[in-house]
């Protein structure tokens, strides 16, 4: 190995040249054994903010990070391992459908999870609303869940990709969060770590996504694609509209909700159709479904059928959770505060400014503002009207639930300002806005 | 004072945008007293270095820095106070000489020197080979003597300009060093806080100039007029030549032996050239002499009349220094093992890569490559042939002195590509390039 010479690294990036792998190994060894210290990374990571990274060095830098700690061998269990991950949105609660569905139709899907901070919501806290829920498996038990029902859903231990923890802990502090080739890195490490062969991303682009313009999301799944194929995890990308929430709900318990209806064949279109879609990719993906159509054809009847109900409960069953919950939605705590946001004029909504619909939703308590805020389960949103939508005055457009008015104010001025009525309708993004594959 | 939100403020940098007056103070402040740590100024220099900064950034900075230690407080020392900089040069002894000029011609000269780390040499250094000169004065002997002799040169105390301290040692290590508007506040923060009024600047530009090219040098001198004037230190800039070394000699014994000649009336056509036309500029920033060509006369008849050599005298008396030094030029201790570095075709030198001349001279220990080298007084080179002079086959371009060997194979092989011989001359830089004031 090299002797390495930080500084000069350093430089070559800010000059905008590439680094080699055998270089890129040795100073993210060194950081991650704390060597090289949190100044010199994050000069580097500005650096890396400034010029980018060619396709090579973002792939090693991944599988660095993937071989950072512990990582799932799960090359005994049988059958195609295919995962999906979310760049997060807001109302954005597939993967609770998404993982049993496509385990009842023979994938193994095994999940590892983060919580949210920021303006949308995380898998785990909205698990958290399912009493009993045990995110905290040991490895055996992922294991073996995944063996006998094909998927699970836990949270991420200390020694999960601890690289990315470290990184993405400097870059969150240093203002280099937002560049596609260390986002890739973090992203893809952590699902390879996770096990998976297969990777579904599910890029959102619109007013509630992470990145901020369309091109930027573009972006971001082409590499996520690019960067997953030389790594030998086949990745396809579709980018989907986060320009509304997705759904009819917002907020923990309010989503998990929504998720036993579209088990039981029913629930909102758009979430309906997002989720038949990714699990059809997911079959594909694993090598189960030869084509699209016949592929959808198998994860609409597996909803209609009751047969992910089945497997649903099932997995919840195995993680702690109450079986029972179908029968019983009251076992979800919802607040029974509620308050009306009305239209204040007549015409057509034509814009929701998504990312303060969620932001609006984390002041009343559903998700963080800070890391150790504690989250309430039980507030959010339930939404009537959509974009396209034509609307009288006094309609409500969502039903506010909080708690003892925690929050309310200010979730009402986040709101007004949020939306937009006109006279004349617009055109709508579609919910699939591009599919890309390599 | 405004909350710090450090990484909204890296963020708006990272963007191009500038931080205001009070953001600059608020963070400099905080990083100095330890609140902000490394990593996240690093972040910062780093998109410094992408995004630049505007004039009135810098001149916070600068402020920010001056006030982070020790001043000095020379108001109650009568006459002008005028100081001069030089960005570094190869054989640049010509500090030795001005400031005991100037103050024969009644300037005020505060010096605060540094060592030199890099391929040019430090004033510190080349003062350290007169026996027994003293550079660590206290505050009250260092205005004392002002008042006496009106020049001093000392050292920087551990609490002088701490902030450019601590933001140079983190830049040394992170590749953000190449910064001007970092540069101008490093060079004019230490200036100012040495209690100067005034300050002429020796930009060098060529092969042995700290900046890589003539435009990156004219950027940094516009930048240091400038800032200089926003300050309320006016400043002036020499761009001058260091595309060979300054003089006949390199090395700290070996200029110290140049310094003397050239206060004796002699010495080097180019050494004895700018160190006049640079007394002459201070002259003017003191309001001593009205224009150049009056300014310029006063200053060659006080090399000439042995003025400025009894001001030297007095000098390095007061600071502990031998002052029979001129009588007695043995007391230089210069090594006597001697090597020519000849000519091996005829023809004319055209060009001489400085900046390799400086390294090789390191090479044999009379500068640094690592901080705690220690430094051979003695080694050195003394020129003969300079770009543009004839040579035949054998001429030896320079001498080399060196300490039993030591350095003396790498030493040659550096200067063996440094020096080129053609058979026709070319054009050469003149010994001033441009003058820059505001």
């Amino acid at each position: 190995m090299k002797t390495l010479n930080t500084p000069e690294l350093i430089r070559r990036k800010r000059e905008g040249r590439a680094l080699d792998s055998e270089e890129i190994l040795a100073f993210l060894d060194a950081y991650v054994k704390g060597t090289v210290p949190d100044y010199q990374m994050s000069a580097f990571l500005m650096a890396v903010f400034f010029r980018g990274m060619e396709l090579e060095e973002a792939a090693m830098l991944t599988r660095v990070m993937i071989h950072s700690g512990r990582t799932y061998d799960l090359s005994d269990i049988e059958g195609p391992k295919v995962d999906k991950h979310s760049t997060g949105g807001v109302g954005d609660k597939i993967s609770l459908i998404l993982a049993p569905l496509a385990a009842s139709l023979g994938l193994i899907v095994p999940m590892v999870s983060g919580r949210a901070l920021g303006h949308t919501g995380g898998t785990l806290d909205k698990l958290d609303s399912i009493p009993g829920y045990r995110w905290a498996l040991t490895e055996e038990e992922f294991k073996s869940q995944l063996k006998r029902i094909g998927c699970a859903i836990i949270g991420q231990t200390d020694d999960f990709v601890p690289a990315d923890k470290k990184l993405y802990s400097l870059r969150d502090v240093t203002a280099t969060v937002e560049s596609i080739p260390l986002i890739c890195a973090s992203i893809l490490s952590k699902k390879a770590a996770s096990g998976t062969q297969a990777l579904l991303m599910d890029v959102k682009t619109g007013s509630g996504a992470f990145m901020p313009t369309f091109e930027k999301s573009r972006e971001l799944a082409q590499n996520l694609v690019k960067i997953g194929k030389v790594i030998g995890m086949p990745t396809v990308a579709l980018l989907t509209r986060m320009d509304q929430p997705l759904g009819t709900t917002v907020g923990n318990a309010l989503e998990v909700r929504e998720v036993l209806e579209v088990l039981q064949g029913k629930g909102p279109a758009d979430t309906r159709a997002l989720t038949i879609r990714q699990c059809a990719e997911m079959l594909m993906l694993g090598g189960l479904q030869p084509d699209l159509a016949t592929a959808e054809k198998k994860a609409t009847l597996a909803l209609d059928s009751g047969r992910a109900l089945e497997h649903f409960i099932k997995w919840i069953e195995a993680q702690g959770g109450v079986p029972d919950m179908v029968d019983m939605p009251e076992i979800l705590e919802i607040s029974q505060d509620k308050q009306d946001f009305v239209a204040t004029d007549a015409g057509f909504l034509i814009s929701c400014d998504t990312r303060k619909v969620g932001v609006a939703a984390n002041v009343l308590g559903a998700g963080r503002i800070n890391v150790t805020d504690k989250v309430d389960h039980g507030v959010g949103f339930t939404v009537h009207k959509k974009p396209g939508d034509s609307v009288e005055k006094g309609d409500p457009l969502l039903t506010i639930h909080h708690r003892n008015g925690r929050g309310l104010d200010e979730c009402l001025e986040l709101l007004k300002s949020a939306y937009q009525i006109k006279d004349q309708t617009i055109e709508l993004m579609p919910l699939i806005v591009k599919r890309i594959d390599s």
